[in-house]
Order: C-alpha cells, then structure tokens, then sequence
C-alpha cells in the first residue's frame, strides 16, 4: 500500500488494535482524527491519559474508581449490609442501570479457572472474607456469570461463606424476558424449570 | 449514574463522540483502555498526536501525506500525464486498491455545492487549472462521486478544460458487480444503458 503515508498507517493500526474495530472502522477513525483540530485531539487524548493516570481500584470493594473508597462504598444511602459479588467492574455499571439494587458490590477481578491457572488466590476472595469478618454482614448474593468458571466460583465461595451466620444468595437463571422457549438451551431451561415460582 | 466515575464517563464520553461508535461500543473501548498498560497508552496517544503534527498536504495533488510532494507524486514509476481527480484522500486509497491506475492524482477536497455555499474557488480547481498549464498532462479522469454534486463538479471541470487540448474522461457510473437489475434504481440503470459498448 504505497498510497498510505507511514503516519497514517500507524494511525490505523492504533485503531485497529481495539476491540470491535475492524479495518474500515479504523480508516474512518484515522481521519476523523486528521478533521479534528488540535484542542479537540488533546482532549481526546487527555482523557485517556487522566482516566489512566486518575482511577484506581475501591480498596473496599475493587470497584475502578476516581475517588478510595469508590462513590457507592461511601454512599450513605446505600445499603452496607449486603454485597453483591460480581466477577468485572463492568458488571457494576450492568446492575446498576437496573437501578434497582441498593445494596454494596465486590469485584472478584475475574473466576476460578484452573485451566487457564487462575486459582481462588488469584481473585479478591480473601478480600471479601477479610470484608464479611470485619463487618457486619446480611447477605451476600453472588452474581457471576452463569457459565462453568462462574458456577464453579459461585459454589466455592458459597462454601466458604458457611463458616458464617449469613445469607448467600445465586442470582436466577431462567429465559431472557423476550425470549423464545423454543430457541432456549437445554441448560438455561432446566435452569428456569428449576428455579420455577408459584403465581 | 452515580456508579460510573468521573474519569470514566469523560473517556466514555470521548470515544461517543467519534463516527460510528455507540454507547456501548464507547463503553468497551474505555475499558480497554484501562486495561492497556502505560505503554501501550503511550503508543496509541502518539499515534494520534503524530499523524497530526506530521500529516500535511502535498502541495502538488493535496493529498494527505508526511512528505512533500507526496509518495504518489514524487514516485519515478506512475505516470504523471494522467491525473485523476477525486473529492476526498479516502478516495485515492479505495483506488489504489484496485491495483490497476498508474496515473496520479488530485484531490478536490469537496465539490461544488451551492446549497452548502461551496464554490468554486472553495475547492481545488485553480490549483488543476495551474497544474494542467505547467505541466505536459494526457488525460484528466474525473472521478468525483456520481451524486448531484459530484456530477456539477465533474461538469463544471470539463468546461474548463475544453480550453486546453487534453482528453478529459468521466469514470463510468452502472450496475455494481454482483448488482441486481431489479433492485438498481432508474438512474442507475438509466446511466448503465447509456454507458453500453459492444461484447
């Protein structure tokens, strides 16, 4: 490709690099940043640098935030006494636009996968020990994703939370509001059969 | 959202406002980010700030490039008696990659469009006219997009060039390959029967 200059190139490959950015996403990129005036390029590449330079992890709860303790620890108006137990940051942001739950979040930073070597040190499971011990705990509600490595972790730590006087609960499995009986896996359906509630 | 930190809806912000980039979209790619470490960062800011501060026109066929004149003009190996003119830098690239134009280039950057207030003057057609005089120019392929400015444009540019002795030519407009006539719409196909030749 003789046509592209080396800085353009380099330009598209930076883009390219991203998820969900294919070859042509990343040539549109590339020159919607050669429109862009140089206040708007610094700002764009500003708030990579500061999001970078800025957020830190919640030392209570794990959470990627600007402020230790994250906005919901120091929250007053949430709930301190339950915890919901989620695998990625991202997952926080999902469970809040429910807008529904009040209580407080921990991110174990990923699950149980001795195939790819990542055992229970390697996620924030003492830390939510260490949390439930020096706290005074109702309920945790352990909601990672519903595939083997979240099963699997959910049932590890529901053991472990034994040792305490406290409730732990499994986010429902069932079929997707809008779904199809039909198009619903085995699991999922066995999952909803089980998890079935009288009306 | 109370939930998402300063930082984060700033650099999610960010990447919103780029062209075909979502809510979503924006969302994963700010996660990315933070995932990338210090020097990746680095890497991908650089990129940006470079292609900027490096990128200019060449002052031949305005094309966009990091010399001048650009790697198109400056290269022994096209022939530069054929110019094709196209609108954008985006179309040179989508011609290079048909491997099969050897002349070179000009870059309008724009079209006549009098309901945008776009005039002749706005758009680089005294620099062909100077073009033309100054050097032993063949053929002048007019290549702008075959919509109703670009049609204007390519008509405006060849009442121009009448005055000089050259062959100008349009690229011809028809049924895409693959197409279907029973979805080409009249003008298409209209332009597809005029542009017909012998088999």
């Amino acid at each position: 490709m003789s046509s592209y200059s080396p800085s353009i190139e380099k330009l598209i490959e930076s883009f390219e690099k991203l998820p969900s950015i294919g070859h042509k996403t990343a040539i549109r990129l590339a020159f919607h940043m050669l429109d862009m005036n140089d206040e708007e390029i610094k700002e764009f590449t500003d708030s990579i640098q500061e999001a970078k330079k800025k957020l830190k992890y919640c030392s209570t709860c794990f959470n990627i935030s600007d402020t230790d303790p994250c906005p919901i620890c120091s929250s007053q108006k949430r709930d301190h006494s339950t915890i919901c137990v989620v695998e990625d940051v991202r997952d926080i942001m999902a469970m809040e636009r429910t807008h529904e739950y009040n209580g407080v979040y921990h991110v174990l930073h990923g699950t149980i996968s001795p195939m790819n070597g990542i055992g229970p040190e390697d996620i924030k499971i003492k830390e939510l020990l260490n949390r439930i011990k020096e706290n005074e705990i109702k309920e945790v509600i352990i909601a990672t994703n519903p595939r083997v490595e979240g099963e699997a972790t959910s049932i590890y730590i529901a053991k472990l939370l034994k040792a305490f006087n406290i409730k732990v609960t499994r986010i429902a499995h069932g079929i997707p509001v809008g779904g199809d009986l039909e198009y619903t896996d085995e699991i999922t359906l066995m999952k909803a059969m089980e998890g079935r509630h009288e009306i």
